[in-house]
């Protein structure tokens, strides 16, 4: 009943095909980086005709499990040359799940310079010209696509910097609202969609159904289980909710490892002015929203509506890691710009991680100075022009060091390290250097166990005992963005048993299936294993799984500690599969 | 007698060191991969203070064997983020040579926007203050320099492109009029020479003395069958002198292996516009000076002065790569131009090959049409002035390519393609692909066999056989570029087996050696397995070893040919040490 949507843009056709029994049992990252790795060459060009696009709703997508709707993009990375995964929240992993379609494949090139949109319902499939749409940002883009397509569908789209194929850019899911402001953000996988000429893909739910079930009483079961278990937490259940991601600020800064100036100190003075704190009294002062959901069966709610002095619409809440690129990272502390610039990132269709790194970067090599919140949206403002320094920027941190002459570039496979110092989360700085994905916080989340003690404590300035944490952590959110749930998921699941239990549970209801525990962590494991074969065959010698020199060799203050987790322990966290 | 000069840029000393145990009998590329393997950290950044800047003449350096002043340059790229060695010619070779220095090791970096300039000579090394050169290109900076130190020394300099540490940045040379014509261009070594803060190093020979030789007789007798062999064969008796190394243009486009227009086509409509004959043509018109050595002791005079239509210097004559480069490749066809933005790239200190091939990927990219020869000096005028697209363009091909979103992009390891496309040159694809350094002609220059007939014969359009005659060449020249000798002297070499004796007989005069050709060949591999193993341990695994994809799936006119050698051959290649 499920299907893989083939969408060829050479000579735009569009196909369903039954799900071959290789890609069966698979959702999100796992079916991603399963067709990835069987269909596409790991020495293609990224943005070329042999590069595929896939994306696909999660295992557990089109259920009313809570927090289910997250949604995976893969495809071979411009930024990091190897395997991407990126996943997202918004309204279309739902919608896509509810159609029966268990993966988009988008493959092929069209000729230069020629735009498409692919339309997708219950009963119909469409590419059409989409050359209106040309060099548009995404606000602007699901605007019209909203006149011609209504209000009731999903979006999916590229801004410029996707249709200029660079690799700091995005792909765009509209949330509830029907805003372009949930991005799978990392990898430049919007580089990709735009190399394919697509700059967007409309998906209709009218008519699709709830995911069938094969025990739905063993599924509701476990489903009101999950969410209690999320309801029982208080990261998930007060936390998030009241203040967003971004209470992250003050925590993180507390405990040293908040990056400031390009990743020069761990605290910054200004963080207050920036932390999630500020953002909920601001957002109330002003009567923004500051709960709120970014995908249907969400009950978390850490998303908010950021809104400017006159209570004028400006962006979503900015992530955590947001609010600290374009912040801390750059010496910024001015919550209103840096809201200007997350809603920038997502019209141009930029990672505002990488941007914010990248920004960082060029204020190191001189470019203006730390802390000018200005300059930074004088920069930023170009990625959107398309000058060469914008193409600079927009092509991420890693591409502006090298032209600033920079040594201090924040990079894992060219990729840029999120809001946690490396030195003062150790953890954290295992998962940066050995993830397959390049530096990404979410590909094992160790910030938990380090400095929250979710799911017990493995102190975060000492090397011993991060490897297993982050291979631990790594082979469990394999699974998660595989089942298609928010990463917040992993709060309740890491202190509650029986909330892990749950997810399986689920799982095996849907399905039919008898699947363990250790079942569980064995796919982790394979997806992880797929994943680095890869990289492998796409040039990644295993020296590639490091952090940048300076973490090594650079005190970090306030604690003044290098990352010391010796290379054998980051050697061992490489041996899935 | 030879010492190694220790530079320490961060407490600004200089020592001068016996050659230790572990670097005797080594000299060149031998001497300076073997030190940046064991002193480098592979890992570091290239424009940290933890690389180094190696400099070094041959083993032949500083006696009177013809051709043998070469001098190399190597360190880890900040192009490649491998090993890198590459050499000149000029005059520096020579001299240090003959003061008894076996290298110069930079370490270490001082306070930020701090320039030096290093005076070595026979009884005295000192480094001083230069901030006086700051910005200045490579010509004003040898003036300059000249005004204080005078005619007789040889000055190894900087321009801007060094200075800002762009990714393209050479090592400049001066020749024997003085002017920075000779460039160790490729990796971005000038890069490296930057970020220690070192502008110049001066090297005044007075003094200074042949090097000892243990049996003068012997070498004597070994060097003048050298120099009759090269006096011998028609390439480097006949061909170079009269036309310089331009000689190849018609030669290589007739192969239809003279890439045009970003790798796009084999042959350019504009090639006899731009080759040799007409180049050896205008110089004899203009009164220019069609032979010319690019350093003392040269017998070979491929070199020649381009002047302008009132006769006026405009640079030395541009190679064919260089020609190429800015020529064909760009679909421009016009000398002057070309000279001139060779000039332009001596100037700045920018290897030419890298800067034809970024303007190249940039004319793809759409910021010029090909064939506007204004257009491309307009946009290599821009790394003279540090402008974002003067440093996109100064970082090179790859950079340039992801800024632009452009798939066809020709570089290995991050290194452009030089002149000989690999699909019609097979041989040179094998090099291209496996060499340590990245696309690099000169590594093993199967040119001389697939396309010229010397060292007998492989069908250059057949995928047999390549790897061994790429291995064999690149064998062979580890070892030539460790005795300092000019590759040309490769041609009598392949042929005449009695060349490659005199070579060997030298060595062993020269040192009181007896090697056999042997372990010639056991040197050369070890040096290969040395600089693989660098690579390797920064990060690169052997599928990094692969030519970009579009060679293996574009089919090049006129020969209608992908490049087919197969991986396995490639990997066989890389199996030395």
């Amino acid at each position: 009943m499920f299907s893989i949507v083939r969408v060829n843009m050479t000579d735009l056709s569009v196909k369903h095909e039954a799900v071959p029994e290789a890609y069966q049992g698979l959702g999100g990252r796992g079916l991603t980086s399963t067709i990835v790795a069987r269909e596409v060459n790991p020495g293609c060009s990224p943005i070329g005709p042999n590069n595929k696009l896939i994306i696909a709703p999660g295992l557990l997508g089109g259920t009313n499990c809570a927090n289910s709707g997250r949604i995976s993009v893969g495809g071979k990375s411009p930024l990091t040359g190897g395997i991407k995964e990126a996943n997202s929240g918004g309204q279309a992993g739902q919608y896509l799940a509810r159609l029966g379609i268990a993966a988009i494949v988008v493959e092929g090139q069209p000729p230069q310079d020629k735009l498409f949109k692919l339309f997708l319902s219950k009963d119909h499939a469409e590419i059409s010209p989409a050359d209106e749409l040309t060099g548009k940002g995404n606000y602007d883009t699901v605007d019209r696509l909203k006149d011609e397509f209504g209000v009731d569908c999903g979006y999916i789209t590229v801004g410029q910097a996707g249709e200029w194929k660079l690799s700091g850019a995005s792909v765009a899911f509209t949330d509830r609202e029907l805003r372009p402001t949930r991005h799978a953000g990392r990898g430049g996988l919007g580089a990709v969609m735009g190399s394919k000429g697509l700059k967007a893909i409309v998906v209709d739910p009218a008519g699709g159904e709830s995911a069938p079930i094969v025990d739905k009483d063993a599924f509701k079961a476990a489903a009101k289980r999950f969410a209690k278990a999320l309801q029982d937490h208080p990261v998930t259940s007060q936390g998030l909710p009241t203040y967003g991601t971004d209470i992250l600020i003050n925590i993180i800064n507390e405990a040293g490892g908040l990056p400031t100036r390009n990743f020069s100190a761990g605290r910054f003075e200004g963080a207050d002015k920036v932390g999630g704190e500020t953002l909920h009294k601001i957002t109330v002062e002003r009567k923004g929203d500051p709960t709120h959901g970014c995908m249907r069966g969400c009950i978390i709610n850490c998303s908010g509506i950021y809104v400017d002095q006159k209570g004028g619409y400006v962006s979503k809440w900015p992530e955590y890691e947001t609010v600290w690129a374009l912040g801390p990272n750059c010496g910024i502390d001015d919550l209103d710009a840096i809201a200007r610039m997350d809603r920038a990132c997502d019209d141009f269709g930029v990672d505002t991680i990488e941007m914010g790194a990248a920004i960082g970067v060029a204020m190191e090599g001189g470019l203006k100075a730390f802390g000018d919140a200005a300059g930074a949206e004088e920069i930023l403002s170009q990625v959107g022009k398309g000058t060469p320094l914008g193409r600079l920027i927009g092509s991420g941190a890693g591409a502006v060091g090298r032209a600033f002459g920079v040594s201090r570039i924040p990079v894992v496979k060219n990729q840029a390290l999120p809001a946690y110092d490396p030195r003062a989360v150790k953890g954290q700085g295992v998962t940066y250097a050995t993830s397959p994905m390049g530096a990404d916080h979410t590909a094992g989340y160790a910030v938990a166990t380090n400095i929250m003690k979710v799911g017990g404590y493995v102190d975060p300035l000492v090397p011993e005992g991060q490897g297993k944490l982050s291979g631990d952590l790594q082979t469990a959110t394999a699974f998660i963005d595989t089942a298609g749930l928010c990463l917040f998921v992993a709060f309740p699941v890491l202190d509650n048993p029986d909330a892990f239990t749950a997810v399986v549970d689920m799982v095996n209801a849907k399905y039919g299936l008898s699947l363990t525990g250790d079942d569980i962590g064995a796919l982790g494991q394979k997806i992880l294993g797929i994943e680095q074969d890869f990289n492998v065959q796409a040039g990644m010698g295993k020296a590639a799984d490091r952090l940048p020199e300076f973490f090594t060799t650079e005190k970090l203050p306030p604690h003044n500690q290098v990352f010391d987790v010796p290379e054998a322990e980051l050697d061992s966290v490489l041996l899935f599969k």
